[in-house]
């Protein structure tokens, strides 16, 4: 018997915003930040569940308060009691008579919702021995469906559906978790086009990039559309044009002004447009989708639950959809995500730019593969090339493909020494700044 | 020149769950609370802004920290120069390039924006000498528009059609409003129905209700069929075939149960279902009022914003828009919202299920007749009965109308007493429930 005997919760940042790296129409200067979650436990081998949710610099704290508004939720709890049944913990914490009132299931307490079932399967993970990627893939139908709240969602995927959809993905789950195990996951990089990059820094990262093996790229737009065709040009001159181009508007346009914008870039043959308006505006995403047809649009960085992602599919409005591991509520969010794409045949390629993000999505997409929608085609992750260096067990990504990472939890632990130095506003890279 | 010296804010939380004053199907025990917020100013007269959101208990102390998040894009402010331009004031809230991470316009960090506008508007009203309705309905047709964030909205509302619609109200200004002065605004009643209510009670209050003069009730549903049935025929009993009854589930239904249930109610002509499910989820609203037609779909008390809004009225998925002052991000927000509706010809009936909300909501549909709409036909305002006395200027409501707020300000300041006597958890009042 294994209690939760303690919840820390840390308030990292990363002054990111001094480089521009992670810099786009939106955020311009995000300082790459996280509300880090420590469950500790009695058993006797110190075992500690860690997960941690993405912020953006300021507000970080606000979720710090919100991990410490569900941590009696938490708190006390014995772990056997939680992994015999996930999905009704889940439910649990998302259903609070009281808390729902500041959601429900959106913003900061679901942020902070996240941060805590991340956490959670950390714990469960490595109890079991396993990665996470690996423990969701040997799971039953039975068993996964049980994770999933289908609250809400039952007028587009029922329970049932969700098993059938699973049980038609149990043949062959073998050879595909061998096929990644050999050939890894398939990746795009977001790291050669942040908008606070010159042109010279843009292209030079092209190059890098390409001598890497990358065939994947994405360029941040939005600001200024003169601008986005010089950089567009630049990034379709250094890698050709058979490999693959995404653009990001990070919510920068209203309806009418994406579908104008898009004309112009068209000519780069973009592969998708990423958050073209607001995460809210469902029908404006369809409304955009119909104008840039065959261009593909993409979001999900900031949709923030499966309500919402329920809707943009049943709506035709993303032809790409871009789970977030921290913007919903953890894994078991993750998964009802991932059935309702499989239902409607829309491939997932998970968002990754951020501290910690590009850990956990490295564990979701394989398991969506072997599991759930048995597909690559269209399918890749999400990568950054910065800040991997604080955690663990870093994702290892080789010629634009994550290798399966082997070690038991969620991947998303820090060094101590990382925690401690850029825990703000008293760490010591913090106390630096501030001189 | 006067300037913000001090944002204080004030975790306020009364014990309504004892009584189960304010239960529904989803919230059992509400305590209703408020993040509360007082912008002290230089000003020699000693002049604050006071303002609140509106919390059900838990989670309260994170709506206090977001509102110390958004503190240093208030503190030192000059009132001047946010009075010059309070629609740019609003831009600046919502738009911090860090904070928006952690909503945007959602959940938590919009709660606090709602209670930091609310303390701004009645810091302005209160230095033109003007309650809030007055304030507003006096603003020429582009002083209006000038409020107004149009951003992701101008594929359903230009500025330019939120200035035609607010110039062709223009003429009959000032009879609209002495209307309204001598009648007061239509209002209808909750206090008879909440879901902890046993039968005897619920009649008795009808009958309370019916000799006060009240012709619209409310009655909560959704947690026993059977129950709402009974339920539902004891107040048509009491109330007659002809008075308006409206019924509300507080999102407790998927989109087919709603549906079916409402199939079950019919006999009982409801006026409204409101909240037939997650506030999140336009197209399944869309689908319930097709279904359920003639019977009306209402919502908006968790409508987090105008984006949200701007879809249900494109997708014809209410025939309410049922505003919150506290969930929208504040005045300038709401004015948004009743202009969206006013294009879509869609009534505007206030949520005011809350403390401090009623005082509030009082104040925006006067604007909305006199200003906007031009319409009174099915528009409303919710009643709730309790609570108001710890207000320094509460609502007077005669027989089922709101009568006109005259006191400059937003009306929602409470007594110091009050304030202290409620503050979670060290006042008074949580000192001996702790005993």
């Amino acid at each position: 018997m294994t209690t939760i005997i303690g919840v820390d919760v840390i308030d990292v940042r990363f002054p990111t915003s001094r480089s521009l790296d992670g810099s786009d129409a939106m955020n311009r200067d995000p300082d790459y930040s996280a509300a880090y979650v420590v469950l500790r436990t009695d058993a006797p081998d110190g075992l500690e569940g860690h997960g941690l949710t993405f912020t953006t610099g300021r507000g970080t704290e606000v979720v710090v308060a919100g991990v410490h508004a569900i941590e009696p939720l938490v708190l006390a709890r014995s772990v056997e009691a939680i992994e015999a049944d996930l999905g009704a913990f889940w439910r649990e914490l998302v259903g609070d008579s009281q808390l729902r009132w500041i959601g429900p299931e959106k913003g900061v307490i679901h942020l902070a919702t996240a941060a805590v079932v991340n956490a959670v399967w950390d714990l469960v993970a490595k109890r079991a021995g396993k990665p996470v990627w690996q423990l969701l893939s040997e799971m039953s139908p039975e068993q996964i469906v049980a994770l999933v709240d289908f609250r809400y969602l039952t007028d587009a995927l029922t329970p049932e559906q969700a098993l059938a959809i699973l049980q038609e993905a149990l043949p062959g789950r073998d050879e595909r978790r061998a096929e990644l195990v050999r050939d890894g996951y398939p990746a795009y990089t977001t790291s050669v086009g942040w908008l606070g990059y010159d042109d010279d820094k843009i292209r030079r990262l092209c190059r890098e990039a390409l001598a890497d093996g990358w065939t994947r790229f994405k360029l941040k737009v939005g600001a200024d559309v003169e601008d986005d065709i010089r950089r567009a040009r630049i990034v379709r001159e250094e890698i050709g044009p058979d490999r693959m181009l995404a653009v990001d508007a990070n919510q920068r346009w209203d309806v009418g002004v994406a579908i104008a914008w898009m004309a112009r870039l068209a000519e780069f043959d973009p592969y998708w447009i990423e958050e073209p308006t607001s995460p809210d505006d469902i029908l404006g995403h369809a409304a955009i989708a119909r104008a840039v047809a065959p261009i593909r649009v993409a979001t999900g960085e900031h949709v923030h639950n499966r309500i919402m992602f329920k809707q943009l599919l049943q709506a035709e409005a993303i032809s790409v959809c871009q789970i977030d591991s921290c913007r919903l509520g953890g894994v078991n969010e993750v998964v009802a995500v991932l059935l309702l794409a499989a239902k409607f045949g829309v491939p997932v390629c998970p968002h990754a730019g951020g501290v910690g993000l590009c850990e956990y999505v490295q564990h979701l997409s394989p398991f969506d593969y072997i599991a759930v929608s048995r597909r690559l085609d269209g399918r890749m992750i999400e990568y950054v090339d910065h800040l991997h260096e604080h955690f663990l067990d870093p994702v290892t990504v080789v010629r634009g493909f994550y290798r399966l990472p082997t070690r038991p939890g969620y991947s998303a632990e820090m060094h101590p020494a990382s925690l401690a130095d850029y825990t703000f506003p008293t760490g010591r890279i913090w106390r630096q700044e501030a001189i």
